[in-house]
């Protein structure tokens, strides 16, 4: 069940049907799992010093080599000590490859079977971004964990376009893995395969026999139905290996964690919580908060009555309404700790039914009364 | 030297030619001065915890009036249970009257004997201001200290217009003071007179006469020449009454409060610091840095290295200008903090050299490196 690489190992000590938690052993930190990794996109989690992020029990988080590559560039940070030390955040520390970013923000991308040649977002400079160059950067950014550089299509792609990027993203996991190892750096491979998933067990099969430290889902929750991708990772989750674990990238809402967690993935990673704490939108155990709606006026009651959150136990819906109307940074940022916090506790608590051995009753009961007492749109 | 009034009372503690330190207590702090009050206009000091502003070893704050009546309302407030308990602030606060603002951001003001009507710059609708309403939304509010309503005229107004706002607000105050006095709330009178100092010494006298438990100087620092200003508070510093606190209101630079506590003023409050920072300037005992510099970019040593404030111990030039060139909140709340904590650790030391009978020589050389070494147009 071990998998030791240069201070890197995997271990699954409980089992509840496919949902498992394990633990993820890295040079900087150890992470119990199912794992919601927090995201830092540019070295920064929006709004939330390192110290903060670490209090809300996180212990690994996520940033990307496509922002980070066009700025301040990874050199700068390679010769400022790597991201950990650029930034402060002590513990683990997983990089993207650039290319989901690539597919979503740069402008003009050319892809050929080498690589992808795209403009930058910020100042339309020119760029190109290949298996190896990937594994460069994230050697630079000096991250734990480096992911494959894959081609991810629009979930509405057809099954050829689908199946001509399975083909390219093996072919560029092949030459990542064949770039020099960083030193105390693991590496995962992605799955893509969009909802046909006949094509993602052909291709997990091929980056399962492959060398890798840890396998990815990549290209879901970008545009296909919720229902086929719950669909698809009962399919795919109880598949995957056993022994190492398992991350669905870009996901989700807390309902998504899971459905996702009960068909066996170990670690996510998504904008969700800190995105809509900015935009005011609060996850809580009682599903969607919406601060600025007028029945949190003079409530002097918690955002969440369930949470232990430093934010919850020192401020008013009424006051962070207050703010949230007059368009106060203050606000956004409350609502972030928030968010992270009840994302890690939603975790905690998950780990806790798995080793219990009662996962599939707490999913139930928590999805059924997010859904029952969720204020949004009321 | 005392003047207790329920709970509220000041002491001279030392001197030093003009300059001098007291110690301000109201119901809910002692407070050393000279001091510096944080702006929390709106009920908050933009981007900071209340944890995080008495971090920085403040005990009284400011929030205004004028902001505060229009959103969320004062009567929302105090239903609430005041201002202190709406924001959790639990040391002293000091509301304006709400004057300066209607002067400064009203739309369409219209001022009469009585009071001044005026539109709201949120959403235009028609509010109006006499001393008695102020005072009873101070009240609402809660605040240690109220101040009166007076009238500002700007700072490049004529002789004629000053007299007349003079002779308004010298009404206008002894309406404040005839309205019912809400237990535990101090009430300070406003001088004005502009830069005319004969002006500002006949109001000043007859203000003093009045049962105030503090007297301010309304006026400064809105659009007259610096060096104007500094004569003034020469000429009228020292003559206003000794065994009240004398505060200077809206200034200043760290420069502005040397020469104020060298003419014996006590507190101050300004957005300098705070607004500053959000605008990527820090102040430090080096005078001015903006983080956007390139210099900055790969300068791994922290905004000043003569402070001990918790951003300068844990981030880096080089890091800090990273966010923000990138435009991240983040940036804004650290460098605020930074800001905080500078302008307070200076007002430390300014009231140790006054007890140590050294501040002419501590604010000379101060202000020597202050200029000398600053960044910011370098």
């Amino acid at each position: 069940m071990k998998l030791p690489t240069d201070g890197f190992e995997f271990e699954v000590v409980a089992q509840d049907g496919p949902a498992r938690c394990g633990r993820l052993t890295t040079p900087r930190a150890v992470v119990e799992t199912p794992v919601f990794m927090p995201v830092g996109t540019q070295a920064f989690v929006k709004s939330q010093t390192p110290d903060e992020v670490a209090a809300t029990g996180a212990r690994i988080i996520l940033a990307n080599t496509y922002h980070l590559m066009l700025r301040p560039g990874s050199r700068l940070i390679a010769r400022l000590g790597g991201t950990h030390a650029f930034m402060g955040w002590p513990f683990a520390l997983l990089t993207d490859s650039g290319g989901f970013q690539v597919f979503s923000f740069a402008h003009r991308r050319k892809i050929d079977e080498d690589g992808v040649t795209f403009r930058s977002h910020i100042d339309g400079s020119e760029h190109r971004l290949t298996p190896e160059r990937s594994m460069q950067i994230q050697a630079e950014l000096g991250s734990d964990i480096a992911m494959v550089l894959d081609e991810c299509p629009e979930g509405t792609a057809d099954r050829l376009t689908v199946e001509q990027a399975v083909r390219r993203s093996t072919a560029w996991a092949e030459r990542c893995l064949a770039y020099e190892k960083k030193t105390g750096q693991a590496r995962f491979g992605i799955v893509q395969g969009s909802t046909f998933v006949d094509l993602r067990l052909s291709h997990l099969e091929t980056l399962s026999a492959m060398p890798f430290d840890g396998i990815a889902l990549g290209g879901f929750s970008v545009g296909e139905p919720i229902s086929e991708m719950y669909r698809a990772l009962s399919d795919i989750g109880p598949r995957m290996p056993i022994e190492l674990p398992r991350y669905l990238m870009g996901v989700g809402t807390p309902i998504d964690l899971l459905h996702a967690v009960g068909a066996g993935l170990d670690m996510f990673d998504c904008v969700l919580p800190t995105r809509n704490a900015r935009n005011g939108q609060a996850l809580t155990w009682s599903g969607r908060v919406n601060i600025k709606q007028a029945r949190n006026r003079d409530d002097l009651s918690p955002l969440d009555d369930r949470c232990d959150c430093p934010v919850c136990k020192s401020f008013s819906r009424a006051y962070l309404r207050h703010m949230a109307i007059a368009g106060e940074m203050l606000v956004a940022r409350l609502m972030t700790q928030h968010n992270l916090y009840f994302y890690a506790d939603l975790m905690r608590r998950i780990r806790e039914a798995i080793r219990e051995g009662r996962f599939q009753a707490f999913a139930r009961e928590t999805e059924k009364r997010m859904r029952e007492q969720d204020e949004v749109g009321r």
